[in-house]
């Protein structure tokens, strides 16, 4: 049910073809689909672009697959994130279509094709233990219709690495960068590019980086102009923006 | 003993029927039972309207029974709340009545009828892994004689769920508003409402939601009038304080 | 000296047109210029796109105005935050073209002109209170070259408000929502639009909101898909971030 | 305008007594008027049941002097909070009717009664340097149409004092406990009575208490039930909803 | 070794009876034992009256063993804190008089009487689940030689319990509070006495405690006089300080 | 009114020499006095043996004399905290007698002799900076009947200093340590003596001292057995609880 | 490949031996090996003096055998810290002389020799928990090259276990205190020595220790000149800057 | 009086030239001198190198001066930070060497020259308004005897700005890297460097860098090795350690 067919709805009432009652309901039933632990939103494909995604922490396997379930019966392209095996598992018993990316800890569904812009997504990370969540950025920006380009293990402690990179970060429409610890690579990046950084800091490290506060203050006052952050190891958030930039 | 029983002992100290020895130890012993490792409070049904409540993280399976039986022997109505199936099972066995609601992770026992008044309380979630501390509040609710409409997974990401549902919510005579994340629903239902919001922070979230810090800054700091907040998860304490003014 | 130059002179360097020392020297001097206390970063409008800027708070005033004078020798488009009055005045004093957005705290000097796109970024405020941070983004991104509608005080508290002016929100490539307090107005924001939302916390609040950890908190977890934070405050990054954006 | 007015305005439209155009115009210039810096949500009154208030902190003179102008043209009473006497003298000059309360750091002008109820407030402090917030509960809870009681200095270190006036503080029919430093009161005076408690943390301390966080934190953590906390020094919030419940 | 042994050393050594260098080495190995991971500290008893305690948490259990060994050697009392049940089989390996106190977490071994005073330690909780950590402040201080007075589960949410029992906790010479949650009733006891309370906060709690920090605040902006604060679940640090005093 | 005065009130009681209704009301107004914004504590000499202390910070010049006024009127000593010269000035106004010490920010008025007993109470400070404090806590032990040994500036970086002046520690009955930046000489002192050390952490320092947060975590921290701690800069706190001890 | 080959390289290009497009791939070829999920940082030799080092927390397996296998090729010692006993037994499957220590953590492949200074190390702990953290300082900089006293478990409760060792931490060239609880062991050694001490917190302890954060911030706010602190645990950064400046 | 002077002094206690309580006496007056307010630790350049450091902060106008003139007298060459102009002129009123560094603000006076070794100390600064923290660690290092090299405002936003002088940087024995906001400078040049790097923290920033904060977390985090920091602000304290380095 897309804008036209409201619009046609409204002239119905106008018009008397149909009563307000009737016009209520219909309008009250399509932006989402209430299944009792959870409001589908129907609606948000049309209002931001891009199909509900589920969360799947803190709900159970029955609730991550009534979503599926309910999301499938209308054709959607579905992502589902933070997701175990066993959550996976179960929802592949309901549609064998869906595949898991077990280092991102992501399940999709693929049921329509999205075009693919020209331009590119840069995703890095300074060091191994960052890739899980850069994978879960790559691979939520890949679903969403985009091409991406790893460049991992490039972190500051030795940065000849970034610079022997740093051609294809700088012809990346949008720069996606992953760094745990102190979380210095965003502002060295955002510092040589003249294109956008999202800045991801991850839990990586132990003691004083307090679980992900070190990197995440460490980007938040970057001196070099042009990051912005998402939160601690939200590798879905920054996919999900790096797609929406990418395809202004 | 209510307070006739206490001011008949007075009078009776008075007039000399008995010693005032006597009278000290039979006041003494009336307002709560020193069981050792706890003394269940007699008098506070009398005093704040309610019967005690077992909170039962921390305590041992043997201490809970022991305060079971306590209450039992005194016909109360009891709520035993943070309680896991093992708990429940140790409290089946002394009690066959014994209720366990699972999500809400609440034993309750009902001795007496409780009135209901007419008006409602609703309890209202941002999304369905807060459902579980929803629960919490809304059981504990019931429990104590209200009548509970629940509206989960409204929150403001897609806030046109919320608008299908304010009628029922406006309806209220108090609303609780639970809510993980970033706890923003709380602000945004005070805002379009003219009752009570008891806001209810959850730990649902990562990162830099530092285990619930997120969404109990985002309430406490609420530019909307009318909200009031509880501890982090703690579904209990709204669901009590919105049966206490529901019922004035 | 552009990318032109450099590439003329290593073919001189190659084909021993200039000696290598020579060729070193001139290449030492081209990226930046040491006044001591500065090391002005001529390089930056080349790698970046846009010239340096002057952070003034924490330099003295003959420091500003020294990096000032160096600037304007070298033609560029001046921008200088965190301007007091004072440090406007002696800037005025070299250089009878700056101008002073007072409630932005920013003092500009035009030298060349910048092409304007057609799409513009809409700058969005919770309150009254959060203007002179949405002006420091704003003011930042019209320098820059960007045309700019501000639509201010729309907070949650009162959500019509945002609602009456979400056409024109929704029009623009790339929002910057400005909020202090609860900082709620960013989530609701990005969930009824799909473009880019560039959230800035403000220490806009009392007690509990920490001096804006609580907006930051909330936007670092917003559950609204397509929100990143800069620091609590920072509208010039703000302003920056979205002139990056607006003209992809 | 008020419900009437709408209902009438949209079976006209229905009834084709006036275009769906100038219809929606009328209904766009209702809820609120846009002055530029401020957005007046004239809305309010109908749909929360108090008419907007003004917090000054933040706001110029000009502003808030604007924003009373417009509000006294719609005849409404008015509540200006953390204003100074600066502020309070320039509404003075536009409003001779303008009282101020200096400890509450409170402007109000009343231009329509307001029923008050039978039952009453009772607004109680810790010490005497909570007195100040306590204040800024109080005089917002009577220009709200209440009744009010002021129990002061109190707290748990002579806890006698408290018990010599348990007697009108459990007449009341919600109370307001303001407390700094370790702000321990609210939870005594929650198990003493069976009404609900709103809990103030004042900043009043020195050290450990961080600006108010120990009394916050004390109070989030109350063993007592009944117990819900507003933001630190937030005397306004907790005199506007215990109005919200003694009216209830 | 004690005093009257060294004050001979040291005139042997002025009389030339034994050398410098002897000398030397006899007093280098008083005071302490090195076994390698550990110096005991032989010398504690002499210098601060109590013998070394051995903390088990972060020591293996034949670093446990060992140092129980070496301290048996010299006859010691033995008192060893954080001690899980393998340890405690481990030590009585090796030793059958060694107690364990399963609630407190601690393993005694009593090899020489202590003479205990007349006056005796009130141990107050607030709460059932506050009882492992008063334990362990009990059984510290019974194990140095005191009586001890326990008052279990009389915290402010039923006020009334705590005055049945002020009696006794009065006649104490020194009060241990030990309070999780928000920790007030410190405060409270203070107020009543006139004797020193040292105040434990406890980890008891959830959400807004952060890990107790709530009460540990709460106690440390104690309104009332004579309240000292030690480290949160510190019940030993409690129990030797509560001896301290009373054997002064 | 004392005990005795009590106990005949309620024999007169017993004996109908005077009515219930007269006998409430003298009990009533006995144990403190309210003048509006203070309950002042008459009852507390009794109850823990100390008048009641003003806490000057927060209060107006105008509610400190009415405090004065009214405890002189009852001949009490009386011990004013936190007072700056202004609030002495103001105190000096209405008795000749008062004292101000001004490093200790303290005004005393002395009515009544207190015995002083034998046994003294050591305070040391780490550092020059740490004297204001250690000077609050020393002139409230003064003013509550004890003899002070003050030794001061003997911190851990050069530890020297203290073993030269640790036989006068080690005759005190009580210890105040009173240290700021990292706090650490409580331990080592606590390691020297078999008393009860009593920790002040001062707010002196800067940077990752977070307002006296370093030396207040130390000192919570101490691996040293005997050590409590108050409040940061709790200079007052200190000297009361070390006045409580020396008294035993 | 060394410095010395680079400069040939150059000569070569100048020297038209060989085509700038084949010089460029040599080069890129050099200083590091791309194996996807790691880049290895070969040149980190040349330049910084140490091969890299294998941090294992947070990655898996194959990765740490992987990143061993491409080393081993280049014939290095390898050093990896973190490591449990499972990723020590999947790299002794590709080489047998692996060695593992366990309380460190560390594995360590020898291939070449490493000259060792006539100057040591002392490496002092405070207790016996911190004595894993001591160890990967040890072994660390014994791994490269250096000599290494340990003196554990003389902390500042029982100083004179310290002062019995002053005569060869004295003898040091550098210093590693590690420190749990308070860490007020640092201090103390600073300021009874004139050679640098590196600091480092652990997380032994409980309560308000909060990870090591109170450890931490005593080492930061060190009175005693000569103090850096590394972050909490890590034993190896201490190890490596120990080794650094012992070779100096 | 130095190590000879002490062995001869015992000398002379053994063989009765002195009797034990005069040479006690003697021992005793020589480590420090007791002015009251302060211990002057004339022990201290024998114990530790360098003569004792006046922190002027929190000390009163008069203290200061009254060290002063006590060190003079033993004819130090003396340093005190932290001093504003007042303290400097009070300080020259009473020696007219004394010499003031504004920015730094560093009071020193010069007695006796010290030897300067070869090597040299880099001070490297991120930004412009880092330099009065950079000033106070080079006046320190020259205070003490060093060359230093001052390399100001290469901050990695710009980070050719860094590689221009990279090699007087690594030319130096020891760096010291002053950087605020994110702090991530520390970092980039330990890895490009084979020297110990001292961190230094500073407050320059607003927003989340809370003070320093994120600086000192991502020094402190710091994935390069060699890198270990001081307290916020601290230049003297770098410069101190880094002298103590350089002199090794």
């Amino acid at each position: 049910m897309d804008e036209k067919d409201i619009r046609k709805l409204l002239e119905d009432i106008k018009n008397d073809k149909i009563s307000i009652e009737d016009g209520l309901k219909e309008i009250a039933n399509y932006p989402f689909k209430d299944i009792g632990y959870a409001m589908i939103d129907n609606h948000r494909e049309i209002r931001v672009g891009y199909p509900e995604v589920i969360y799947c922490k803190g709900k159970t396997v029955e609730q991550v697959t009534g979503i599926v379930q309910c999301m499938l019966e209308r054709n959607c392209n579905i992502l589902a994130t933070r997701a175990d095996e066993e959550m996976y598992n179960a929802v592949y018993n309901i549609c064998k279509d869906a595949q898991y990316n077990k280092t991102a800890r992501i399940i999709t569904i693929k049921r329509k094709d999205i075009s693919i812009p020209e331009s590119f997504i840069a995703v890095v990370t300074a060091g191994t233990s960052d890739i899980p969540v850069a994978e879960e950025a790559a691979a939520t920006a890949e679903f969403l219709g985009n091409r991406v380009e790893r460049i991992f293990d490039v972190g500051v402690a030795g940065i000849h690495r970034l610079f022997s990179r740093i051609d294809i970060i700088r012809a990346a429409k949008v720069v996606v960068v992953v760094a745990g610890m102190e979380g210095a690579l965003a502002s060295v990046v955002a510092g040589l590019i003249d294109k956008p950084v999202i800045a991801v800091p991850t839990s990586v490290g132990y003691g004083a980086n307090f679980g992900g506060l070190s990197a995440l203050l460490t980007m938040l006052n970057s001196c070099a102009s042009g990051v912005s952050v998402v939160n601690i190891d939200n590798g879905f958030g920054a996919g999900y923006l790096s797609s929406m930039i990418n395809k202004l």
